[in-house]
C-alpha cells in the first residue's frame, strides 16, 4: 500500500497540472507524498527542520545559502547511534581487552584490566578518566593504521551490544539517517564531528551513514609514518593528540572543514559549543539537540547521565531557542527495520 | 578557429560512424579534439597520466578503482604554483610585517624584523628556521581565525610578485589546473597537502584549484575556541600544532583523509614520503614529479635548490619508475591566461 497510493496521488498531479497551477493549496495539499524525514512526526520540529532546507535552499529567499557553505555537522554517540549504558567505542575495547588477555598475562593483576577480565564494569571504570585511557591506549595503539582498521572492520561485523543483542551499527537512529539523506539531496555536505575515535569511526561511517572518512572528525592519537622493510606504514603511537569534545569540537571543524557550519547536532553537553559555534553563523543557521526521552524503545537520560550528560546545553539550547527533539514524541521509528 | 576545428571534425564524427566503427583508426585520429590536457605536450608523461586514468576507471579493467577510492594528493608550493625565489607565504609574512610596522617600533631594532623592514631579505632569513617561524607567528597568529581568513583574502587580491609583477594567484600553472579539473572529472576527490600553512590557503583554494576548504590539509597552528561577550571566536595561537611535510605527509593524509591516495602530485624531497605512501596503496597508483626544468618561462632549480629541491626524491623517482614531468618539455603552457 505504502508504494500504491503515491504513485496514484503523483498520476492525479502530472494529470492536473492545470488546477495545480491554478490553485497553489492542491500543491501543499500533495507534498506529504514526498516526505523526506518518514520517521519524524509531524509537529513542530519536523516542521522547523524542513522550512529551514527550504528556506536556505530557495534561490529567492534572503536566506539563500549557495552549496559550498551548507556544511552540516553531527554528534556520533547519542546522536547518531545510541551511547548507553556505555559508549560502544568502550564495549569495543573491553571485548579486545579479552581478546588480547592471553598475550597480556600481567593483566591478570594489573587494573583496570583485571576488572575487565572478571567482567567487572563498575570496577573497571572506578579509576575514572585515567582508566579509560589505559584501556584505549592498549588496544587503540600499538599497531599500524592498517592494522587498526581491520581490527575495527571486523568488531563491527561480528560484535553485538550486551543488552540489545543488536549488532551496533544496527543501532543507529533510522530518523538521523532520514535526516543526514534529506539534507545531502538538498547538497549539504554532512559531517561526523564526535568525542569518539575518528579511525575507530571511518572504518564504517560511509556503509552506514553515507558519510566518507575525510568527512569524519574526532578524537585521535599521535601518528607517525615509518618507511620499513615491509613498505610505507603509518604507525598508532600512545598518546593523545587532540580531544574532539567541548571546546575541541569548534577547534575540530575548523582544523578539519575551515569553514563554519550551518546545520549542528547533538545530545550533550559536549555539543555545546559545537552548536553555539554553529549558531555564530552569519547565515542562517539550525541548532538541533536529540534529547534522550524515550524509556521504552531507548534509554530516557539527561541532567543525571554520567554519559551523554544534557544539563548546560538543555538551559542554553531553551533560551536561544534551538530545536529539542524529543525522541518519545517526535520520532515515530527509532531503529532501522 | 579554436572552436570551428572542433565543431566540424564533431559533424564528420557524426556522419561518419559507419567507417569509424569499422576502421578504429580513424577514432584515435580524431581522439586530440577532446584533449583533456591541452597544455601537455604529447609525449611519454602525458600518454601515462591518461592511460592511468582510463585504466582505473575502466569498470572492464582488472585495475578498476571505485569512486570512494580516488583520492588524489597534490603539494602546493612549485607543485600547483610558483615558489620561486620564495614561498609566497613567506611573501605574505613580508608584506604583513611592513604592513604591522607601525604598531611595532621595537622591530626596527629586533631581528628578523629590522632586516625586513630595511629590505634585507638575505639578512631576515639569515636565522634560518628560527627566523621564520618568528616572522610566521608575528603575522599569522594573535588573531581569530575570521579575522586572519579576511587578511589572506584582501593579500590575496591585491598582492603582487617582486619578479614577476603577477598576483600570486596567477602564477599556478596551467597544466596543473588541467590536470586537476580532468581527475574530478573522471570521479577523483582532489585534495591539497602542502607544508603551507593550512589557513592561508583556504581562503582562495576554492576559486582558483576549485578544492574546498575541507579538502585542504597543510601545516597549522594551536587553535582555542573562546566564548567571549561578542559570541564564539576562534583563536590563533603562537605555537606550532602540525607540519605537514615530508613525513607529516602521509600523517596529514591519515588524520584529515583517512584513505590512502591512490594519486599523488609533487616536486621536491618534502613531497618523497607522499609518494611512497601512494606508492604503496594495493590499488594501481600513480605517482607524479614535477621537474623545474624551464628557466626561461620559470626557474630551474632541482637538487642544490635552498627552496623546493628535489634530491633524493629524484633519485626515488627514478629507482621506481615514477614520472618525471619536465616543466620544459612536457608543459607547451605554464601559466594560465
Amino acid at each position: 500500500m505504502k508504494y500504491i497510493i503515491p504513485l496514484f496521488a503523483l498520476v492525479v498531479m502530472a494529470c492536473n497540472t492545470t488546477s495545480q497551477n491554478a490553485d497553489s493549496n492542491l500543491t501543499s495539499t500533495v507534498e506529504p507524498i514526498t516526505d523526506p524525514l518518514p520517521s519524524w512526526n509531524e509537529g513542530a520540529n519536523k516542521e522547523a527542520i524542513i522550512q529551514y532546507v527550504k528556506t536556505v535552499t530557495d534561490k529567492n529567499s534572503k536566506d539563500y545559502i549557495a552549496p559550498s557553505d551548507r556544511t552540516a555537522t553531527f554528534d556520533n554517540d547519542g546522536t547518531l547511534w545510541s551511547e548507553q549504558p556505555l559508549y560502544f567505542q568502550l564495549f569495543f575495547a573491553i571485548d579486545r581487552i579479552t581478546e588480547l588477555a592471553p598475550e597480556h598475562p600481567e593483566w591478570e593483576s594489573e587494573e583496570p584490566f583485571a576488572s575487565v577480565l572478571n567482567g567487572d564494569l563498575n570496577g573497571a571504570l572506578a579509576g575514572g578518566e585515567e582508566s579509560i585511557v589505559q584501556l584505549v591506549m592498549a588496544t587503540h595503539s600499538g599497531m599500524t593504521s592498517a592494522q587498526f582498521n581491520t581490527i575495527v572492520s571486523t568488531w563491527v561485523d561480528t560484535a553485538t551490544h550486551p543488552v540489545s543483542g543488536k549488532k551496533y551499527t544496527n543501532m543507529v537512529y533510522q530518523p538521523m539517517l532520514e535526516l543526514l539523506e534529506y539534507l545531502r539531496a538538498n547538497d549539504f555536505k554532512t559531517f561526523i564531528v564526535s568525542g569518539g575515535g575518528i579511525d575507530f569511526m571511518r572504518p564504517w561511517t560511509e556503509s552506514v551513514y553515507g558519510i566518507p572518512s575525510e568527512q569524519v572528525v574526532g578524537s585521535g592519537l599521535e601518528l607517525s609514518y615509518q618507511m620499513t622493510e615491509n613498505g610505507s606504514v603509518i604507525n598508532r603511537l600512545p598518546k593523545i593528540d587532540f580531544i574532539d569534545d567541548k571546546a575541541g569540537k569548534p577547534v575540530g571543524i575548523q582544523r578539519h572543514i575551515g569553514k563554519k557550519p550551518i546545520f549542528a547536532g547533538g545530545n550533550s553537553d559536549g555539543d555545546l559549543q559545537m552548536l553555539q559555534w554553529t549558531d555564530s553563523n552569519e547565515h542562517l543557521s539550525f541548532q538541533l539537540y536529540i534529547h534522550h526521552t524515550d524509556s521504552v524503545r531507548e534509554t530516557a537520560y539527561d541532567r543525571e547521565s554520567p554519559i551523554g550528560k544534557l544539563d548546560k546545553g538543555w538551559d542554553e539550547a531553551v533560551e536561544k531557542g534551538w530545536t529539542i527533539a524529543d525522541m518519545a514524541e517526535d520520532w515515530n521509528t527509532v531503529w532501522p527495520e
